[in-house]
């Protein structure tokens, strides 16, 4: 599978981006991808800065325009497309939602984002209803592979992506808008990506599965008092291999289009050697639906 | 929390053994450790090289001989001592098992290893029963802190650092036996070590709790045909912070007794500024209980 990551940042102009990223999954199609992933909500800036009933106009249907730009967009070039869009579901009812558009260009799978943060300068939760889906996390079957997407605050979650893997995932796409707040830059800025990539690789590794992330770059804002100095979307986009090594990484400053060959043949062979399916403790993962297990001893039954 | 790891390398005899662990208890201690812990199975070489009867006459009843041992350095100490042991625990029914020795000597309590791994070299399947009891994961209070403890193979499952941290740990304890097969180490050892130490540092992130691992050290075998050049067993023994930030890292090669204050305070802050315990999709997480989730699309009830 060749795997294309389209990193841009973004203008107001909801015309420009989705121009532009049309533009880029054909340049990545010409690179060699077979699946493109763009970035969390690329048609504009990152709305969530402030709680602002304005960017409600922003969201559209799905399926609706976007959605229909990059089926043209996938069956044009025959590649798989993964988009984000802010989608208006009915009046008052909003989501944060990925689609995979398959090669031909047919919309094979909605995904919901499911966990939805709410930080000073990422007010998501005034915006977005988190997914209801039954299931909520799962994949779908598209023209060169299983193809699970999740989307950006779902990355902490290793529910999330392990959801996704058992449902038959090669690849777990994550479309994100994640940035520094340049007054934390300097103390934290490092330790924030690294934490971010760790968490991906860790899930590559604990599913033998590929995983890739597309994020924002570039500077937006302020708009409010959220972030008071907006945000410094970080980029550094990247694609991890099963076992959880970065095949290609982008530029934390630059726009790129990465384009990378994953062989996901090798899925077997990490899962066979590492054989962490083989043995999960299914018997006794019951309390993973609890929200806190009140300080039991991992002995109760013994004591 | 002074948190004391002790890396070791391991003769044939367990009576050296454990007066080297006993001894270096005393040195963490006398190093400001508050809380130490020994390698997995550190009173002899690794038992599972191959699969031999004879090894389970090493095994001991919990308590037992060791875990007395252990008491007495913990009480002359004043320190807490996580430990690990070949557990009998009845005719036929052996466990690879941790105990939380209280600063006053106490067996506070005990973990017997929920997923047990089973690869040519680490034939565990064939000593280890898996722990059966309930819940199978958790945390006990001592007089430094509230410890959680896992022990090896279980560093790979996300579920069990999750149900460890959900039950109030604020560091997680992995006694570990790990090493790199020598024909495979060129080739392969980088990325195993680093995706091991991954891991456990995304276990760190993803429940805002400290990580320590401590690893054995040093070459054994070969015993039998499974590792027919024996293993050489990778140390790199760490501790991370709930940042996921690794605060200290043993050698590869040397035997080494770190030891590193860790602030649990700061387990509050990280928290709340990442508050992925806040946001858990416990109402969707019910298939985490399955071994397998035969494709389901994410959109089921969409399509």
């Amino acid at each position: 599978m060749g795997v294309g990551l389209v990193q841009m940042s973004c203008s107001a102009s909801r015309d420009a981006n989705l121009e532009k990223a049309v533009a880029r999954i054909g340049d990545a199609a010409a690179a060699g991808a077979q699946v493109v992933c763009l970035q969390e909500l690329f048609t504009g800036h990152y709305p969530c800065q402030s709680e602002d009933h304005r960017q409600f106009d922003a969201a559209e249907a799905v399926p609706g325009p976007t959605t229909e730009a990059l089926a043209r967009a996938a069956s044009e070039h025959g590649v798989v497309v993964v988009g984000s869009l802010f989608e208006r579901r009915a009046a008052g009812l909003f989501h944060n939602t990925a689609v995979v558009l398959d090669a031909d260009g047919a919309l094979a799978g909605v995904y919901r984002k499911m966990h939805i943060p709410d930080d000073p300068g990422y007010y998501e939760k005034f915006y977005f209803t988190p997914g209801d889906a039954r299931p909520g996390f799962g994949s779908v079957a598209t023209r060169f592979g299983r193809v699970g997407v999740c989307v950006c605050w779902d990355q902490w979650f290793p529910e999330a992506a392990r959801l996704t893997a058992l449902s038959g995932a090669e690849i777990i796409f994550y479309p994100t808008a994640i940035g520094w707040l340049p007054d934390e830059r300097e103390a934290f800025g490092h330790s924030q990506h690294d934490a971010w990539e760790t968490m991906m690789r860790s899930h590559a590794i604990a599913n033998g599965v590929f995983v890739a992330a597309t994020n924002r770059v570039g500077h937006e804002g302020p708009v409010g008092d959220g972030a008071p100095r907006g945000v410094d979307f970080w980029g550094a986009s990247f694609i991890a291999d099963p076992n959880g090594r970065v095949l290609a990484r982008a530029d934390h400053e630059a726009e790129e289009t990465l384009v990378v060959e994953c062989d996901l043949a090798s899925i077997e062979t990490v899962r066979t050697h590492w054989p962490f399916l083989r043995d999960r403790r299914v018997d006794a993962y019951g309390d993973l639906t609890r929200r806190y297990v009140d300080a039991p001893r991992f002995d109760e039954r013994l004591s």
